[in-house]
């Protein structure tokens, strides 16, 4: 008896199958499958690709339970269709991406995640079940704290460094080289235009680009400042929420910016237990194991498949 | 002997002509004719217009001076060569609109002027001439206090309030009726998402169109904790560039929206000459009086010109 969790991302989807008792099976990845934010035909197309990886050497039919996080649960319907295609009879279950992201972290049914990767948001989970979340506006309205953010005070430090005239730092020079604009004319009006315009020929979302350069200028009083300024942001943010059980942290930024993480934790009641998510197919996989524990011994469709298969 | 001035601005361009001595003789207006948001053939058309407009009664060869104000100072070179496509041969001179909202609100040739409009901007104003800015980044990166920021902070409020499941407030009600999304379901995440989807699905810029919501909701807490935030960011811009000589208030959030203006003036030092600038075209006509009473008495193409036509 197996279970498959997916977690469809806006960078990756990945499929990952284990049996019942939590044992890895196969896997399989592909591109951005988060209809949020890439057309449909090709959301469908990476979710089918990652399923059809994971289940090369698999019988559907062995698939007890399947759940899928995706940002924007109202996109359910496309999903299910697309894993009933991929030959699997079995119940699915999609959820929030922030529900499989707290699955990933810890086994107990209710508690508190908080996820900061390009975006951020915090949510409350009871029973498995997306109960309220803080933030999670998106790169315009909100994802205080996030890649992007971090990404966009650098930016915005660089471009005031340059109108105000004065010295380079380690990281708006960073800055000023990744956006291409690194020889300044020492005329503070025109540099500054010119780190402006550098952005705006971008995405905004690029901006997300430039938060590595930030954790890279460690020791410089200005990246410092950014970086602490995200970790306040996330604890305001996770505090709109949090209530018992664990708080799980996911989300790129708070696995890899040190500096965001401890600054979060050195802000949190030092009651409040924490944990780090794995990865998001981890936590749907266990949510699976769960569904099947729950449902009765003889599910009639798998019954009917396993049947037709023998 | 007369002067033009003309204020090329995101809205609407216009074009004032006065004697040298100061009286209103002739005025044109157009649509949108900033180079840096509308396409370069529409910003022509627009200025060509305005011209044409205020010189239909007046003698082109008459204009001794011009000075046109205009965001992004880099598009000098089509800018000038409109106006003398126009018919006026006298020397022109395009400054940033800055400039020109400084000198709409006093005759002193030296100190700040902010501008909280769309956008939001300081600027220290040196014997005419721009000498540093402060913020100025536009939607994405700044513009802390404009109109813009003042409606992404409501429609961040009224999300928020959705998520959280709290009642609606006269704030929160106006703005999800503006966005369409005042049918809540009173599910938290649901309705919150919708206030969301329903901003993402409009251009950034038209969260400035909510600003007035704001205004209009005086006595709601949310509301004017809002404003008051604004007048705060604009604190801190203007303080950035503040120095000797008056401070000149301009742009619509400073004009129209009382809060913001109070909130500013109790936080600034009492002893900073505060004016209030008139329109910028006034402003670029009073520049162009300054230029001709610089310039030699004779200037030799405008006599040829004035030659040719009698």
């Amino acid at each position: 008896m197996l279970v498959l969790g997916v977690d469809i991302g806006g960078t990756s989807t990945r499929a990952l199958v284990t049996t019942v008792a939590g044992e890895r099976v196969a896997f399989g990845s592909a591109g951005a499958g988060n209809p949020v934010t890439v057309p449909t035909a090709e959301a469908t197309a990476s979710l089918r690709a990652a399923l059809d990886a994971a289940l090369s050497g698999v019988d559907p039919a062995e698939i007890r339970a399947v759940v899928a996080g995706a940002a924007g649960a109202s996109h359910a319907d496309p999903i299910g269709r697309t894993i009933r295609d991929a030959g699997i009879g079995c119940p699915v279950r999609v959820v929030g991406d922030a529900v499989t992201a707290y699955a990933a972290g810890t086994d107990e049914p209710t508690g508190t995640v908080l996820i900061a990767g390009t975006g951020a948001v915090a949510a409350r989970v009871g029973d498995g079940n997306l109960v309220r979340t803080a933030d999670g506006l998106g790169w315009l309205l909100g994802d205080l704290g996030s890649a992007f953010w971090i990404g966009r005070e650098a930016a915005v430090a660089t471009a005031d460094r340059y109108y105000d005239g004065a010295s380079a730092t380690p990281l708006t020079r960073a800055v000023g080289a990744a956006l291409g604009v690194d020889d300044a004319t020492g005329v503070s009006t025109v540099d500054g235009d010119a780190v402006v315009a550098a952005v705006y020929r971008r995405e905004p979302r690029a901006l997300a680009a430039l938060a590595p350069l930030v954790t890279a200028a460690a020791g410089d009083p200005g990246a410092e400042r950014i970086l602490d300024g995200a970790a306040a942001h996330l604890h305001a943010t996770v505090s709109r929420v949090l209530g018992d059980g664990p708080l799980v942290l996911a989300g790129g930024v708070l696995r890899h910016c040190a500096p965001v993480r401890e600054g979060l934790l050195r802000r949190l009641d030092p009651r409040v237990r924490v944990s780090t998510a794995e990865a998001g197919e981890v936590g749907a996989a266990r949510l699976a194991r769960r569904l099947v524990a729950q449902l009765p011994r003889t599910d009639g469709r798998a019954e009917a498949q396993h049947r037709r298969r023998e």
